[in-house]
């Protein structure tokens, strides 16, 4: 098998045990993406000389001096500060912003011996069906470029658009992305790759580009469970209880969440989750619907009330120096154009605030909740990246989210599913993400023909 | 009267009607500065060729193209970015670290006109009496140097030393800082300037070296309320109603929250509480005790959690890069040597969580809350840079906080009182505070000798 086809557990394993160089797997994966750039496109910087030169440098690293996740090619969002490469927001503000600075979590994956391939393609999760306005912070810079691997006419979803379709298209096997709204699992579920946005601040943020700190978290793509569980040992993400390294999925109970947005929700993914429900069902396990209480139905606009104002002020120094050149929806989130009060925002604090613990509670009764991940398989068109109303609720409830692909939509696009556990319960919801994995892979109907 | 001795107020004002240029302002602080450093130590870096430089191009910006703040010369906390200096977090990890970067404060500073001159020290804020354990980052590069203005034979404060310590020396007329714990407030009181922590993530603390998220806070520093008034000014700190610009203190309700730690309070700080109620009162004011419900005895203890805790995340890109440059306290955070569970961690930030709109409300029953800045006036020695453990409480509750000197301890040092308002109700507690402010520091006994 060409290496750039391996998970990163495979490639490093083969890595380990010499049969791979770090530079040989590098190799394959560039001519991966030389091969598929063109209908993809997720890059927005990437020089393969240098990726080259880091994976010879990796190679010369005695065995004795790896740690387990050495050779480890990645893929970042230009969100997030690489020391040698420009980090660009995809913002003419930032153009050629390059500050010799790596974000935190970046600091932590280089230092460990992970291969910094580029940064990927990110845009706008705030692009409303109807409107042109595309990019976050460019609307000047004209429309997202990448497109959905497995359809090129199709949007990969945002924000972290080259984050999952570099994963989803074999060019990485592990994409770092981050989520404010809906953009680490929607674009898992529209590329077909698992999408794991842990628990809030497990892993520092320090070093990506801020939109409203109380609700952005970083988040990892890859193709399989083994991957993730590579990221949460090298960010050292702790449960209290010791590790479980088996779950059955027989005997166990799971809760399905539809939510006040369910109404949203298209055919495909009604059937993907009628599906997962059916086939944990079949393989033994007990599947009861939650209600969330009072409360939990407020969430979209409390979500909605935070990102506005926390943007009004995190954007307050990219309007004083270039307005013109923010777009207008970010522009008018600093001019508080939709007069979100500061009673409003503090509501909003306030009553998430008061929801977390009572949704760790109910998740605690559950080997995981079940919750869409999309309104839909992913739409024609590169204009909209979709809609992530079913994620920002629990981005702002701080739970871990995985997203499990398996099922597929009218087109054959991969539709997945939200396995959602308690804060800090990241290494159990990815035991159990494994096992529920395995299932809706082999029978939940989606092929991968990548 | 020397440049150097003006507010930033009463020098902008002689900027814009032309009699001093910025050229000479600047030339002014920065000959108080070298008259001063050899026994302040406030500065981390600082060029005052390039200083010059930066005035001489703002004294070029024509009139009508300036900012109400074009000229102000600010002092910045060698933990914030700034493009065209080193940004150290003094830490060996960091020296010569200078990403060529200004953080949203900065930038939107640097953008209005304001005069970067240089970055001041900053020192730990978790010193133990009793342990040689000196900078946050660096225990390596010894103790802390910045001396007390007011007597260089004790403490400025921290961690926001120069910050207050060149404020107070007529070094500069305005600082910025960055409180977790007590950063702002207690230097605040230490050195006789006022010091303001805005409402939590009002003004962005991107670019900001993060300790604990949930907490950290950007604030300012000054000698008058008006100086202050400049900052929210800039930053677009707007509260839901309309600014009063009047406030009297007669008829004016105000409370006074002695809180769990009360028995800490030294006896300047009795004293200067006592005072500062009995000051009230003669100028016709209706002072009453609040007493904090049941929930608030567990602020210390959770403040702690979740500075351990996120500290944890925080500093594993450190720690990993280079734990033995770290200070012994910071590695044992990222080790969790205290062994804070999840569910401890979890429990702080809902706990607290659900404690805000609870003050808030208490909050708008009054004019201000009057609570202690400190122990006492700054203690002898630099090893320690005192207790912040009047301050965690309002930091975590994210409450608008301003220290008011007026007041002194047994050594003629000044003590400073707190005045906490609501969240978002910024503006009015700059209000409240300059007419509070006249009071204090025409009858509170403390007289500026500098």
């Amino acid at each position: 098998m060409e290496p750039y086809r391996l998970t990163a557990t495979q490639a490093l394993s083969n890595i380990r045990n010499g049969s791979l160089t770090v530079e040989q797997y590098a190799r394959s994966l560039l001519s991966r993406i030389q091969e598929r750039d063109s209908a993809v496109q997720a890059w927005a910087y990437l020089e393969p000389n240098h990726v080259i030169e880091e994976a010879r440098r990796l190679d010369r690293v005695p065995l004795g001096d790896r740690s387990p996740i050495h050779g480890l090619p990645v893929a970042v969002k230009d969100l997030i500060y690489t020391k040698d490469m420009p980090t660009q927001y995809n913002s003419p503000i930032y153009d050629g912003h390059a500050p010799k600075l790596d974000a935190a979590s970046i600091m932590i994956l280089r230092l460990a011996g992970a291969l910094i391939l580029g940064e990927v393609t990110w845009f706008d999760y705030t692009t409303k069906p109807g409107k042109t306005t595309t990019t976050e912070f460019a609307s000047a810079q004209g429309g997202p470029k990448t497109c959905n691997p497995h359809d090129p006419t199709r949007t990969p979803g945002g924000s972290s658009s080259g984050s999952a379709a570099a994963v989803g298209d074999f060019q990485a096997p592990v994409g770092v992305g981050s989520q404010t709204g809906g953009s680490v699992i929607r674009p898992g579920s529209f590329n077909g790759v698992y999408a794991f946005k842990p628990t809030w601040n497990a892993i520092s943020r320090e070093g990506l580009k801020f939109y409203s700190p109380i609700l952005d978290t970083i988040g990892f793509f890859a193709r399989c469970v083994d991957d993730l569980e590579l990221m949460t040992d090298l960010f050292d993400l702790e449960d209290d209880d010791t590790a479980i390294n088996e779950f059955a999925v027989k005997g166990a109970k799971f809760g399905v969440a539809k939510t006040v947005v369910w109404p949203k929700a298209g055919p495909g993914t009604k059937m993907a989750l009628e599906s997962a429900v059916q086939l944990l069902r079949s393989h033994g396990a007990e599947v009861e619907e939650v209600e969330l209480p009072t409360g939990f139905d407020r969430m979209p606009e409390w979500h909605m009330a935070l990102t506005e104002s926390e943007a009004r002020a995190t954007f307050l120094s990219e309007y004083r120096l270039a307005k013109e050149k923010l777009s207008p929806f970010l522009a008018g989130r600093v001019e508080n154009v939709n007069k979100v009060s500061r009673a409003a925002q503090l509501e909003a604090y306030d009553g998430i605030a008061a929801l977390r613990p009572k949704i760790d509670e109910i998740a605690k009764g559950y080997a995981a909740i079940l919750t869409p991940s999309v309104v839909d398989e992913a739409p024609l068109g590169l204009q909209s990246t979709g809609s992530p109303v079913f994620n920002s609720m629990w981005t702002a409830l701080h739970t871990p989210v995985i997203n499990i692909p398996g099922f597929k939509g009218a087109n054959d696009m991969p539709i997945g599913i939200s396995l959602v556990a308690p804060r800090y319960h990241d290494r159990r919801l990815l035991t159990v993400s494994k096992a529920v994995g395995a299932i809706f892979e082999a029978e939940g109907g989606w092929e991968r023909k990548l």
